[in-house]
Order: structure tokens, then sequence, then C-alpha cells
């Protein structure tokens, strides 16, 4: 369990959801958030997951949880379950802490260093009424201010194992003779194709290099960044994982590549 | 009147606009604030409404202030009439204080408590060149943040009656017998109709309640959340409105819903 | 060179990006900075810039700058040749500190009063890996976060001559007698064309001003605000330059003018 900060210490909450920012939602999560921690630093990291993409909201938070201050508290809310049975969590893992629904939108964290899993009931710590359709502001938003005043974590709720929680059904990376298997993890912004396989295997990767996608293949060259080179590229993205781009271009359009799917790389054995 | 806040005490000031975030016009406003008052902790609600979308302005911030702190500052930029003889106005209504054109756009405010009413006309408080097409950043902004910094709100200038504000014309809801007669005040992003009827009359709906819209009539089905439901729903939203909803898609397109439409629910008598 | 500011006071950090928001990128720049200088006040000026539109960012943020604190940090991060040979820099100018790829960028920022070039060359105020593909995250976050702490600009690296910076290739504006010429360098959000011509030459238009655009002729009516005009529009935009406009309309979808295009106002000589 993390110690409890000073009261008033400045902490930094983290906002990763599927909101969009054209409406009132955010809003209100940041005014219930300020109105119970003002220090608060609040940082979006993104309101424009794809509806209800628990996928993407994954990759984005595991991705992105690093860089800031030990200590943060991220919010992930990517809710299609709302109102249902299903649990709200908190997860401590590499001395940051994560509050989400529990519906594999923690997966990628579930592989770091996870200290802690706790079931967010605690009803002292949410709205005084909670609505059925927006837990984000009623539970998720004034949960994570709490921690911020410096509410120790084990205060939200029973200690739950980490093996109970929902996980996304993604194709473990693995290493075959002259073949990587993996699957696609993320589409970003540009198109860039993003698999699961970590970057340190680029080494492995030996003479020709082609893409297996859709039963289809296509050769591709190794390349240390976008400029200046045509085709397929293999490159080592700024997240550290192996990704498929084009330079100035979507490689996801070039391939009708899409979340989930597998991908394999095979060169000259 | 509110007391002046002791000097450099941190306040929060709001923005919703409908200036986009693709262009310099928020950044250029955010500039402003920081440079009379660096303290504020400046919070976006949103930045798209709608271009000159006084109805969706007036839902977003009506929706959103209430859970801010009290005293908390709310610039509503959405200003068609830039440059006219439109006033600038100061409202202070359940603690909070709202900046804004006269133009409608704190029509939903007035029902709260409302305290006073300022025209803001002191050029003090305002830029020193004052540009025909952008009060958000001559005149908004900076009076935003001489008030952040504890300037009372009747430094702003002369004070108005409520009376005298411009107020957007909607239909005030009423319950008749077997129907609850309302308007359409919002559609969300995700496509919900959201009305001006309160959330608590559900209570009053009986059996098979119907949706009159377009002399059109729809079955209804009373829901607590979106989950696991086919058709039309009727629920209360986060909101405390009434709200016609479609389970994973938008009610508003199913049914070629808009803002301020007349809207009906009829139930067996 | 600025002096240091002492340790911890609050400074402002503004971004001006390509990146959008719909991704993990903007997230993990903000995370360096708060880590390392977590006093930092981060403004978003915008991520929507047009991929890779150095023009549109050049044009950005000086417009946007001068509404800030003296001594706040503006990173301007459109980078097509990220990981090429292009140079990193710092630029001081009007009390501002400008840190971006030398690329063109900053092209506006070298007309003020600049003070000082650097380029940015010392690894020790850097990420300690620093990607091919990312140096948003690796080089400029960091930077700023430790200028915020109160590094000197001078250790960033070498001093630069200001001739030797990338400057964009746009036709410096001139009057002719009864002509003034300049260029379109920005379109906005709402379709508003706004040239590089300074908001002061409107006084030397004349009678029955004429716009020359794709040689074709479009009389202009020359006014204060977008309001209650129909036609082309003239105007001083709220930027401080000639823009041309249509009310409640897009001069540029009308016109079908794009930056960098020439474009020459003539009047009754």
């Amino acid at each position: 369990m993390l110690q409890p900060g000073e009261q008033g210490k400045k902490r930094v909450v983290t906002l990763t959801t599927d909101l969009g920012v054209s409406d009132w939602y955010v809003g209100a999560m940041k005014g219930v958030i300020t109105s119970i921690c003002p220090e608060t630093t609040i940082v979006d990291i993104t309101h424009e997951i794809p509806r209800h993409s628990i996928e993407t909201a994954a990759f984005v938070v595991s991705t992105c949880f690093q860089w800031f201050p030990p200590k943060t508290i991220h919010i992930v809310l990517v809710d299609p379950g709302v109102g249902t049975e299903r649990k709200a969590i908190l997860l401590e893992a590499n001395k940051h802490i994560f509050l989400a629904p529990d519906n594999g939108v923690l997966t990628y964290i579930l592989d770091k260093d996870v200290k802690k899993v706790y079931e967010i009931t605690n009803t002292g710590l949410m709205l005084p009424n909670i609505s059925k359709t927006f837990h984000g502001r009623d539970i998720f938003a004034p949960v994570a201010a709490h921690l911020a005043r410096g509410v120790p974590t084990n205060q939200v709720g029973p200690e739950l194992s980490k093996e109970s929680l929902v996980q996304l059904n993604i194709l473990t990376p693995r290493v075959d003779r002259n073949t990587l298997l993996g699957a696609i993890i993320h589409i970003d912004t540009f198109g860039n194709i993003i698999t699961n396989m970590p970057g340190e295997w680029i080494k492995k990767v030996g003479e020709a290099p082609q893409l297996f996608h859709h039963s289809t293949k296509h050769a591709l060259r190794r390349v240390e960044t976008y400029n200046d080179h045509s085709g397929l590229l293999l490159l080592v993205g700024s997240h550290g994982y192996l990704e498929i781009a084009v330079a100035k271009g979507s490689a996801a359009a070039k391939l009708g590549a899409n979340v989930g799917e597998p991908c394999k790389i095979v060169w000259r054995g």
C-alpha cells in the first residue's frame, strides 16, 4: 500500500476516457476533482479513445503512465458496462495508481510490478448520489481526489487478487526460429500499426523480412526513422514496441489492419 | 456581491466556447488570464460547442458549473454578436460567477439562485486595445483574471435587472394528467436526447409510455442504465433531466431529433 | 541570455503541435514535464496543427505568444524531419523562449526582438534514451522543464547566428501606390483568410477595393466586424493583420484560397 502523502501536497491526476471533449462530461469530472482537492494537477491524456474501445485505452495508458511522476493517479474510463455488476478497481503498480472499471482496460498494467489490487466500494469517498450512467463523475473522480488529498489506497475497499481481474484476450507474442508472432494492439493517429512485440526483438530479425497479415505477404524494410524510405517500414516505435509504418502515410489503411489481429514477421531462415 | 478573495488565492476559471482547439484563439485567452493572474487554475469545459450554438452552450454550462468549487468563474463565450451593441454581462448565482455576452447563453442559470447581475463596462479591467471581433481575449479573459485576483464583482460595471437579460425562448415543461410536455435542450456526444423535464418526473410516468415527436408515436422503455435493452429508452440522465436514448446507438439520429423541438411523453391514462 | 528564475518558481510552458489529442503522445510530453518540474503550468495552445504544416504552426505561435507572461517557454513541435540532421533550437525573443526544430516554424518570431539563438545539444538536459522518432518527449519536453526549473538558456548548447536558421519562403508584404501586395499566411478555423499585411495598412486602402486572387477580381467591403454584411469583407483581424472574411461563412472555401498564395488588394487610384 502506498503511504498517504502529506495533506494538500500537489498530486497529478491523469484522465484517459472515451467521453470526447465536445460535451459537459469531462468538465464535470474536473469540477468534482477540483472541488475536493484544489491543489491537484489534472492532465488530460486523451478523451478521444474510440467509444467503448477498451483495447485502445489499455494501450494508451500503459504507454503513457511511465512518464509521469511516482504516485500519479490515472483514471481510465472506458466503461460500456457502467451501471451493471462490473467492479470498479484500484490497482497499484510501478508506484503509480490506476482507477478503472474492471473490464480489461488495465490488462497491460497487469504485466508491470503490481503491488495491490482493491475493489472500490467505500461510498464515503464517492459523491452522495451515484448515478447509474456516469461513474466517472460520481465514483472515479471523487475517489481520485480523495487519494490526491492523502487518503491511503487501502481505504477504497477490500483487496482483490490480481488473477480475479478481467483481462483482454491478446495473443502473447513469441519468437519461433525465423518468425516473430504477435498481435496488433494499437493503430495510432498517423495510421502506424503497433504490435505487442518488444522493440528489442528487432535484433533477431534477419535478411529480407516479410509481414504476414490477412494471409498476404508484404516485404518490410527495417529502418530507424520514418524519413526517406518507401514501402512498408519495420521499426522500434517511440513506445518501445515493434511498429509497421509507411512514411508520410497510413500503414493501417494500406493493409486494412485492425486492433486485435495477429501479425507475423518472417525472415530468410 | 461576492466578497473579494485574498489576493493571489487560487481560483478556478472555466472556459466554454465555440472557438475550437485547432487555432490560436483559446491559447490567447489562456495567455491573457495567466499573465494577469498566474495562480489561476484554468479548466476547459469545452471549446467544441457547435459554432454560434447558444442553446448548446447554455445547456453545457448549466449542467457543469455545479460540480466546481464555490466562487469559480465561468466564461461562456458563444458570441455571434461580437462587435455589435450586445452587452457583456456578469451574473452571480449559487455562489458561482458567470461572464458571457448577453445573448441567452445564461438562460438556464437564470433559474438558479441569482444574486446579482452587472453589465461589464469597466475598461480598467480589460485589455488596453479592444478589438471588434474577439472579446474573449480582450474583455472576458482579463475581467475573469482580475476577479480571480480578488477584484469585487461590483467593480465590473453598473447593476442590471435579471429581467432585462436576453433569454432563449424554450417551452416551459409541464405535467398534464397522463402527459409530460417539454423541449429538447441538448443532443449529447452520443446522440442521447436530453429534455428540460426534471428527472423526478419519471415517477409520474405510468404504463406503456410513448414518445410523441414530429407527430409520430414511439414506444418507450423505462430503464435505469443504457445496457441490455433494445428500442428507445427513457431514463434519468446523469445531468438530472429526462433523457431518450438508444443502447450503443444514437437516439437523435434514429428520430431525426433537434434541439428546440417539443417533446411529449404520454402513458396509459 | 535570460537570467535563471528562482528554483521552483512557477513558469508557463505552452505546447503547439501536430500530434493530435487522440493518442498517447501529448500525454507523454506532459508527463515528462511534470516529472521534472511539477510546478510548471502547462498550457495547450493547440495539438491540431495540420500534420506537418510548418506554415500553420509558425502563424499560430507568433500570434499567440505575446499574450503569455514574460519568460514563458513555448514548445513548437511540427517535426517532419525528426531523426534526420535537422537541428533542435532555442530562440529568445521579446522576453519569451521558443524551443523548436530548425525547420522554419519560428520564421515569424525572427521578425521580433531576437536576443539569442542556441542549438540544443546538451544531453544532460534530455531523457537518457533518445528515440529517433519522438523528440517532443525525449528532447523538447525535458529541456523545457529544466529551463522552467531555472537552468539558464545558455546551458542548452552552442550559440547560433539568427541568419543560419531555416526560414519559410514567404513574400514580404509591400505597398505600391494603389496596391497592397502580400501572402496568405493562415486560414483559420472559421475559414477566414489571414494575410501577412499589417493591420494599419487598412488606412491606405482607397475607394472600391478589390482582391486579386488566382487571377480573378473580387469586390471587397471594408468593415470593422463580421456582422450584418454580405460579400467579401476586408478587416483588421484580432491578430492584427489584414483579413478577408465572409460573415457566417468561409472565405477560404468561397475563393479556394490556400496558405502561401500571393494576395493583392487594389483600389481606385
